[in-house]
């Protein structure tokens, strides 16, 4: 919507793994979220421009080179991976099929790229979480290191901390070879944790994107808002001083706006690390219960035991420089940002509380 | 065999996919390999010993967790991978195979463990490969290393050079993350690559093991001793200074052994760099032509293009200190080994001739 609201022409494709994947997990979006052809119309109606929609699954390898053979795009906004870590948890089902799904997805847009439309921009997803949690700052991708007496510039060590987070540590190495046998162009973000309702062009409610809020699927901002608007304390898990880099919807989708327009040269290969500020899960959970005060909502928090095997206290310093050199500011504060998602939230409070049982952590990292 | 032959109770496992993948390229084994019944009787005439087997995939999840709940076995020798660059570079089928047989074999067999034998040792080959050829030393598998003042003993970077080299990397992730979330204990195997035609086992000709020769199954030094055996130039690739770490298969198999014998405790992911010396591909060749010229062959060396995206000179120096600590020798030099493999290829040395078109690259990395 918002590349399409900036006058670029948008091919959307999707297979819709993600509701069948919330729904299979007896959960849903506080956000009610409409069929394509009903969020396409409204769109439509809204902002006067047609987005074109093909359904279809990215592990199929002519289904990619088709569309890439047909439209040789000037930038692909590869968001179609399996993103939950806890839903790659549950088990070996699961685990498999995040790794497969995502792997492979990707390796077919790179062979599609290479074969029908080389020049093409590929804007990957990542995570920052591929890093994981070391002693260390944390570079954009690439660091300079002194060892034993000689230097190189190498790739930055990942450690994530879930078979998704795996996936994502996996295509980091298969696009950066591609870029290097192939000569393509990619932008490889490092992206924090995504929270908020909405974006500018999220007019109508018909337009809102989803908003998940249990134990899997649900990230942990999204999940302290729906928590404090239906009176469930706020669950930050363990100590509580795991630490990550966090980032608005809105500022999330100007970023990926950034790296559209400005993209690399050929067989560039480079890396952002997207995220406008770090805190702790505790920090978060204080801001939300600061601002659901503010609003009359009385907040408690507690800690429940870590289902995940992570530092609950930790160094945390990753570096955010490129994406700020290519001009982006945040558009509000964290708490500016809370604010209007307890005011979208407060239309969809049934909603949540329909699922509260969804919100408490069942799937773990040990067993 | 080894195993067996040390008083080990061996269970062997196969789906016969490198029979079937050879032969798809229109190639075969210089040395015939026999159905395993035929093999498995030969073994039993020769050692007096059953080795019991089971075909299957590990692609199943049920067929690895069924070998396991039955057996829990000490060690699981993992070596079901498909270990072959060039043949992961054909074409996206083939990358995409090579890259889900590979892991989600992996990961069916770190799931069976959690689940039905948490003790079990699992000795996973990987490659040397995964490290590809930086500027400076390479350790066995983490680094303590300094960075912008502060410390940390983190994973080494890795960079492969093939799709098939990759899924050793994207192995190594996921291994070491099921040993640390689920307290599981493994050897990973940064293996040089490995070359030869016997172990001290095989004294017969229905024991040898395969001999890859073609340009997408056989290694160099393979290639190049076939190459010298029926008057075919040998065929460094480009420059020829690609400096990779070279063990024989006997040495291979011992060292292999020696890992069996001494486990890692629980919990333990350790790397072992398995190599003997580093050789550049010209000294292979120079080494190959000598051996040949003792025994009467008229061998020449061209250079054709080289097929692959690789440095062709460049630094190379990898640590392997933890097998010699663990009391590793190699058996032989690398002229006496030639010596062997070049009285074993003389049998067969008409399989060699019939498929001599397949020896010149046409898989190339490019394209």
């Amino acid at each position: 919507m918002h590349l399409a609201n900036r006058g670029h022409h948008v091919i959307g494709v999707d297979n819709f793994s993600r509701r069948k994947n919330v729904a299979e997990v007896g959960s849903w979006s506080a956000t009610p979220i409409g069929t394509m052809d009903e969020r396409l119309s409204a769109f439509k109606e809204l902002h006067g421009t047609d987005i074109e929609f093909h359904e279809g699954d990215i592990r199929e390898y002519h289904f990619v080179k088709g569309l890439l053979t047909r439209y040789k795009p000037d930038t692909i906004a590869h968001l179609g991976e399996q993103p939950c870590a806890p839903y790659s948890m549950i088990d070996v089902e699961h685990c498999v099929y995040t790794m497969t799904n995502n792997i492979v997805g990707t390796l077919n847009i790179l062979y599609a790229m290479h074969e029908s439309s080389p020049n093409t921009h590929l804007l990957k997803l990542g995570t920052l979480g591929e890093y994981g949690t070391p002693n260390i700052d944390i570079p954009e991708g690439f660091f300079e290191i002194e060892y034993r007496g000689r230097k190189d510039k190498l790739p930055f060590p990942r450690f994530a901390g879930s078979w998704y987070h795996w996936t994502k540590v996996h295509d980091t190495g298969n696009i950066m070879f591609a870029c290097k046998i192939w000569s393509l162009r990619s932008t490889d973000i490092m992206q924090g944790v995504v929270y908020g309702t909405r974006t500018d062009d999220m007019i109508d409610d018909r337009l809102l994107t989803r908003f998940d809020f249990d134990e899997i699927w649900g990230t942990c901002i999204n999940r302290y808002c729906a928590q404090a608007i239906i009176g469930h304390p706020l669950t930050p898990y363990g100590l509580g001083g795991q630490t990550r880099g966090f980032i608005a919807l809105r500022d999330s989708i100007r970023c990926l706006t950034l790296a559209t327009e400005n993209p690399p040269d050929e067989s560039e290969y480079r890396v952002f690390n997207q995220f406008d500020e770090t805190y702790c899960v505790n920090d978060l959970a204080e801001k939300v219960q600061k601002v659901g005060k503010k609003r009359g909502y009385n907040v408690e928090v507690v800690h429940p035991d870590n289902p995940r095997v992570e530092a609950e206290e930790h160094y945390y310093n990753p570096d955010h420089e490129n994406l700020y050199k290519l001009g982006f500011k945040p558009a509000f504060s964290i708490e500016k940002e809370l604010e209007i998602v307890f005011k979208d939230l407060e239309r969809f409070k049934d909603r949540i509380f329909a699922k509260k049982e969804r919100i408490m952590p069942t799937v773990c990292w040990r067993k």
